[in-house]
């Protein structure tokens, strides 16, 4: 589906849920909100999935688009989702329209409008909004602004391109408050997040001479940090900040004998091949899988996989 | 003087030295260096000042730039120098041409193009190598890159608008490495760095219901991390990231019983006012001082003095 005939496909129907992703990020749930509150201006029904994820730093921009109990959709949009497995369990009804630039994605929906060249969704959205003819709205920058920001860390990561840079110029122009944004996003650490970055750091695991860093992030870690889910995010990026990693992983224990593993990488590492020996996905550069195993386990499990698919030279 | 006056003026002359200023950034280095090439493609001679301040992590962009010794420039140009204090002590010549985008900027140049809406010098150069009209090189958009990015902290900063990201887009085009060059200035730390950051964020201490936070930087935190010098740029910007702070201090022992402080505030905290009790200066907002007295007393002066200054409300 191209951009056009996603406006054309929204413009002739009513009564949207859009839904973000499991564990969700700015990209997910800003975008989506961005698109529903266009699709409202252009005088339709339209609400996102009030997902019970969400996290408190993107509570006050998400929650005036949340749809009330008892909401049944004509049209169920997913924003930012690459594979069914990441759709919250509770929505239940089969995708219409997929939005998304993953290029894992599996085209799950009736009709799907992925591009993976975009850095974020946030960043096609903008095109689509523009392509229903109403104009985009400051608030709508703002979302759209958060969404492609978080998603690039604040256009610091290999997934920005002259497009986002230009999709951002337009966005500030459209009035998005970028400097408070920044402040509120990027500029502030939590206590919590503070302390458990400080565990982190301390505890970095150094692997093949330094190529390969990984980042054990256990349930005693949080709860000696005080960190909630409100202050994990984006950890997965840490690991690969030491000089010197092609590899950075990061291991999280999400419950007793439960690991989230995230991997960032080089282009010299495929992540998603490794993850998918674990039933995981992802970006080549930036990948996920969980895996049934205390984190001790959990690393040592990945290290091999890591070095089946990239071997020592 | 407008972008296609300094052009033409540019293209007019010949033998050029193009300077920094003193505690050299990327942005002086970079834009100076960029301009030089674009200078010598349109077969002038021209150098940029072989700073004695240069930064490792930006020598290797600007060696091949700097001037010989013995170098007899006619026309001296400034890039990014907003005052002539601000001027190596060694370069005594008057200042043909001003290149600026502070808005602080004294017009000290015999020309002068300064435009303060620009985020960073090299967005500016970056109009004036065009404006020369024989395009802009790979290597030349690498170098504004580094600039353009490492004075909005890669677009984070207040004074990053439409227009920087539109230079950004462009530079991309150009060929920017970007993924590169982000990944050495900004997203990669030292071993000893992440050890050090580690047990900073780990021992953060806080004051005054945490608007006043304070981070120790120890000799014994130096060894056991395996930090040097290299590894300690910018640590006093750590502290006032804690969510909630208004005053970030830093404490860096620096010899057994000798202590440099530096301060980091928001607007309703002077730090000058404060540093100058114990002899030091700067800005309102950025200040710093050395005290005789082991890190933990220095905390306790450092406090009392704060608590004199800015009295609890």
């Amino acid at each position: 589906m191209t951009i056009e005939e996603c406006a054309a496909y929204l413009a002739a129907r009513d009564d949207f849920l859009i839904v973000s992703h499991i564990r969700p990020d700015g990209d997910t749930l800003c975008s989506g909100a961005a698109l529903c509150s266009a699709l409202r201006r252009a005088g339709k029904t339209a609400y996102v999935y009030p997902n019970p994820e969400l996290i408190d730093r993107y509570r006050s921009f998400i929650t005036p688009w949340q749809a009330p109990a008892g909401f049944v959709p004509r049209v169920v949009v997913t924003a930012d989702i690459a594979d069914t497995q990441l759709i919250p369990p509770a929505v239940t009804r089969p995708i219409d329209l997929v939005i998304d630039h993953h290029p894992s994605n599996t085209h799950f929906g009736a009709n799907c409008l992925v591009q993976p060249e975009r850095s974020s969704c946030g960043e096609l959205v903008l095109d689509v909004i523009r392509a229903l003819g109403g104009g985009v709205t400051q608030p709508e920058a703002d979302l759209l602004y958060i969404a492609v920001s978080t998603d690039t860390g604040c256009f610091m990561y290999a997934n920005t391109n002259a497009g986002t840079f230009r999709a951002a110029a337009a966005l500030l122009e459209l009035g998005a408050c970028s400097r408070d944004l920044n402040t509120l996003f990027f500029r502030t650490i939590s206590r919590a997040r503070m302390a458990l970055e400080g565990m982190i750091y301390s505890g970095l695991r150094y692997f093949r001479d330094g190529q390969v860093t990984a980042a054990l992030v256990t349930l005693d870690m949080m709860a000696k940090s005080g960190a909630t889910e409100n202050d994990s995010e984006d950890l997965a990026g840490l690991a690969g900040k030491a000089e010197g990693s092609l590899l950075g992983i990061t291991i999280r224990e999400t419950a007793p004998g439960r690991c989230k593993i995230s991997l960032r990488s080089h282009p010299e590492i495929n992540c998603t091949e490794i993850c998918a020996m674990f039933g995981g996905g992802g970006h080549a550069m930036a990948a996920g899988c969980t895996v049934d195993l205390p984190p001790e386990q959990a690393l040592q499990s990945i290290l091999k996989a890591v070095d089946e698919k990239w071997p020592r030279s």
